[in-house]
């Protein structure tokens, strides 16, 4: 049988994969990082024993987390991503030409570098002149920014370890400062299965902050139950209506024009999560 | 720890549950038949070691099986389902009031005798006055019928066992002279994660068959990489030209207006799929 790798997404429940071997594996100052070489879905990077990106599936992560909120601003100049070390959301960014400056805010260096080193498809744009990578507390830098992006992604792990700040009121309040006054924020908000309060307490604190406040969803496989949310916040931008003439040819394996438009119906049960 | 369920939905990849107890355990005339009372999704059916519904997430299934072609035809009466005999899609069917007669033709009476005992919130809808149960083969059931259906829906396994001869063209062609002249078919066809192929060659001999042929998505979380597809055929009526006042007020957990015009937005590499 050889060795399996099985994140146990609940209590009572969970995915295995087979693993050909393991490239890496320590205790960094955050979290447990391991990167898995395995037989389905390429290398793993796996945190504190949960499936962060994989080698097969992560651009559907990436894409939705980067292109529906920057088809939805009209012209994205300064991005900040907030985690996401791997350099996945960095990548599909760095596609938007209107991008100029794109920050990268990791509190683990160790991310950074054996993602570099096992993950070089994802972790490549990194390396891009016009990329910034800073290796330090997200909340922090966001407290210090004040009307300077054009958009902010939160590319977090769940909330336990280094991400529970990501997690808080004070946090979007925070984004909602940093940004500029026609900015989006978004961030990946788990999932509706076994994640509904947490779903729920997020959009009502994003509501608080943001105007326009919308949930929409992609397949991701090798995440808790596979429909995985993502929230925005908005202050004048509505996602919905964005010009025809906004979208143009983009190089994606997921994202499309026709899903940035049919990612936000959301099915009943999980619509029914984003009323108060 | 206790006894887990893994059901290895491709060689190296596989999704694994707590399992309370085994309720039934059978070698059926067709298949391994087991009920296995799960501490995340409530009563699982498991058919060859695969799962086929649990009271938590079969709604999903269920809902999107029936409901996407019975809004798209203007007044389905007679419906046909082939296979499911827990009964979901059937229960589902019955929420139109349209419908006189829901015929199930299932090829395994051990499937309906369990599910009648053990996932009674599914297969409670069996003993409705409108619907027909038929123990008997469906390949055979559908080459008899002609011009009788308003509605046939595939509700298989995958194409192994006793499905095997459900996923082939002079099936699709049997449907199609089974189906009176307006009428609709639709089939679920496993995910595009791990079964690409069967997919695009599904979707190539139904579109051999029937002039409008669409795909469209769900998320079941229980499902071999949660997206699953359906791919609908149909010789005169337009999934997404439903007209507005066709929709009505229906008591779903995942299906509503909304979802049945975005399912059919494809991931662009699921897209890709169904071209030639």
């Amino acid at each position: 049988m050889g060795t399996w790798f099985t994140e146990k997404q609940t209590d009572h429940f969970g995915i295995t994969a087979k693993v050909n071997r393991s490239l890496h594996s320590e205790k960094t100052d955050f979290q447990d990082l391991e990167i898995l070489e395995t037989e389905e879905w390429g290398n793993m990077l796996v945190l504190d024993d949960m499936v962060m990106t994989t080698e097969r599936d992560e651009f559907v992560y990436h894409e939705m987390l980067a292109h529906v909120p920057l088809f939805t601003h009209p012209s994205p100049k300064k991005v900040l991503v907030v985690g996401g070390g791997d350099g996945g959301v960095i990548r599909e960014v760095l596609k938007h030409s209107s991008v100029e400056k794109a920050v990268l805010v990791e509190i683990d260096g160790k991310v950074i570098e054996y993602s570099k080193k096992y993950l070089p498809t994802i972790a490549g744009a990194l390396d891009d002149e016009r990329v910034e990578v800073k290796v330090t507390d997200g909340f922090m830098h966001i407290a210090k920014s004040e009307r300077e992006y054009d958009v902010i992604m939160v590319d977090s792990t769940e909330p336990v370890g280094p991400a529970v700040s990501l997690f808080s009121r004070g946090f979007y309040e925070g984004i909602s400062k940093a940004l500029k006054e026609d900015g989006i924020f978004v961030a990946q908000t788990d999932n509706p299965w076994f994640k509904a309060d947490l779903m729920k307490q997020v959009h009502a604190d994003v509501k608080e902050t943001f105007p326009i406040t919308k949930v929409y969803t992609a397949n991701i496989p090798t995440y808790p139950s596979g429909l995985w949310t993502f929230t925005m916040g908005s202050n004048i931008y509505h996602p919905l209506q964005v010009s025809d003439e906004r979208f143009f040819e983009i190089d994606t394996k997921y994202y499309t024009e026709e899903i940035h438009k049919a990612c936000f119906a959301l099915p009943k049960f999980v619509k029914d999560l984003t009323k108060e």
